[in-house]
């Protein structure tokens, strides 16, 4: 620790991404990567980048980019905004539209950046508690909070919610923004993209990393209110002009026009997440119904501890995700894999089941 | 405006970069790029990268480039962290070293961003009076600073200091960090990372977007004590843990290892400098002595004033940069381009200064 340091560090807990061990013999379900590459066009696309592309400072609007995904949505280009990856563009919102005045109401079980970003710009948190059963209750927000943040699907469970739920809260919560974090929404759930025009409060963000395989890329971005953009534009234009770079724009407009990739890599994620949903079922598992391109599941009927398989996975090279804290400490986090991949998650955890159980 | 937004938008003023006109017959020496394209190795780079790189997550830390910069600097990797652009790597900095207890001192001439990040993370901010000269005397910073910070050489003057006035300076003041912003330093000035060692309180910043013609790809560094660079690596672990994409990762380790092509660009923008500050001076211009990529001249000796002949050259499609606030409302920053560049700006400014003088 340094002297010169400012308050604000000392107050920190700093995120931890999970571990990015590499090599033929590691099978990598840890991160939630897209098990596939992006599309043959993103990678044209950067192969014809040009010098002058990379001299010339990028569009700090990414006014193309924004288009694309305007048009893709059926949006206007003014209710879009884009940023380095999925997390900038959170924490340009979360600077935006959150306060130490009324407290930021989110899942307790959730993407574990909301209260980072919380003590890092110094707002007020409440975490909200989960059903037993992992589900979200959009009934548990209160109309007293200074603004609410969920994924949907919630991570690391998996679960989404509907529509409906979503609007219902949004026709009562109306004093501060509602942020729908869609960072999974490919993989099975209802975007709530569909409701800007009609809550002025929602804000909803997305990114490249996961349905589109570009995590290397660092893509993000939020979709609501023409104002709600503004806001945030002025925050990002106060911190870094240019937080997407000329190769990252136009990857992520090459990756939205190519559709057949994108729905075919989605479908076939969407087939191995249930093959490995019975699978493991099959051997005792209990296993939250995913939206998403993970399943959270625990060996309740089976004889070993989350975190006993959760070591024996990582002694064999096979990455997956574990926190050791309540209520999650008996469940594992796992990234749908190519189908290859599966099978030997599937064989190592029979091998260590067999060692340990 | 929205009634949703923070307290922190309302009292924002967002930095408003040069403007992006581009076109064949745009000559664009107002925003400090590079004429010059990336080094060959740097599109090398770019074409080699593959589908597995852009699926993944980059390495959080960008350990390979950390090590690259410490090689090419003679420093460790761990007295080196590298950010979104030279923007995002001063905004960490900001946050984590300056705070609103004691005053950041600043030149009141200097790059306009300082301001606008005092006013985002609500540091109190004490701009200190550039010399009538428009030099910066280091006497001028007081012991009571809460940080200081300034570029070197200075934007927009492009004047610069001794290695030894930076001495000075960090030996009589120690309380609180010296940031100094070499983001021009490619061209001329003394860097201070030689002293990183001798002064825990010293951290300098840089940029691959002037002197390596990657404006494109925004990769920014600093370097500094290792306990500096810890605690803005937590800051930067609770915003962004992926700052830098995998592309740009690997396009800035290879521009470092181009060293014949980097001093080629450089030494060839050195030359081209020398040829537009003469002939500015042969027309009445004064020309201030520039260690950067950009001039700042005055038309003192001309019959014409500075906003007339920006607005002149503006509208021939020859784009330089001009402030209209005391006391730089008679000057003009132009960017160095290629000498054909600068003989059209040379013949739109004869044109100009005939029709308006």
């Amino acid at each position: 620790m340094t002297s010169f340091q400012s308050k604000l560090v000392s107050r920190l807990s700093p995120y931890v991404p999970g571990e990015q061990r590499h090599g033929a013999d590691v099978v990598k379900l840890n991160t939630n990567e897209n098990p596939y590459p992006p599309s043959p066009q993103v990678m044209q696309a950067i192969a014809n980048i040009e010098g002058d592309d990379l001299r010339r400072y990028p569009d700090p609007e990414a006014s193309a980019l924004c288009k694309a995904l305007a048009d893709y949505e059926g949006v206007e280009s003014n209710q879009v905004y884009v940023a380095n990856g999925s997390d900038e563009t959170l924490g340009l919102a979360f600077m935006a539209f959150f306060t130490d005045k009324a407290a930021l109401q989110f899942p307790n079980i959730s993407y574990s950046f909301y209260p980072v970003y919380c003590k890092l710009f110094d707002i007020q948190a409440s975490p909200v508690a989960l059903n037993p059963d992992f589900s979200l209750d959009v009934n548990a927000f209160t109309d007293d909070a200074g603004g609410i943040c969920f994924p949907n699907p919630n991570a690391p469970t998996g679960l989404s919610l509907p529509l409906t739920d979503i609007e219902q809260l949004l026709q009562r919560y109306t004093q501060g923004v509602v942020l729908v974090d869609e960072a999974y929404s490919d993989f099975g759930a209802e975007s709530a993209i569909s409701l800007i025009d009609k809550y002025p409060n929602l804000l909803v963000t997305r990114t490249f990393s996961k349905g589109r395989s570009l995590a290397g890329m660092r893509v993000g971005a939020a979709f609501g209110n023409v104002e709600l953009i503004r806001a945030t534009a002025a925050v990002k234009n106060s911190f870094n002009s240019y937080p997407l770079d000329a190769v990252a724009q136009s990857a992520a407009i090459a990756s939205l026009a190519d559709e057949a990739y994108f729905q075919n890599c989605k479908q076939k994620i969407i087939h191995t997440r249930n093959t490995l949903a019975n699978a493991l079922q099959s051997r005792g598992f209990t296993v939250l119904d995913s939206s998403a391109n993970f399943i959270f599941v625990s060996p309740k009927s089976v004889p070993i501890d989350a975190k006993t398989l959760y070591e024996g996975l990582n002694n064999l090279n096979v990455l997956v995700r574990y926190w050791p804290k309540d209520p999650i400490q008996d469940w594992l986090r796992i990234s749908i894999g190519t189908d290859e991949e599966i099978t030997l998650l599937l064989n190592a955890i029979d091998q260590v089941v067999t060692e340990h159980g």
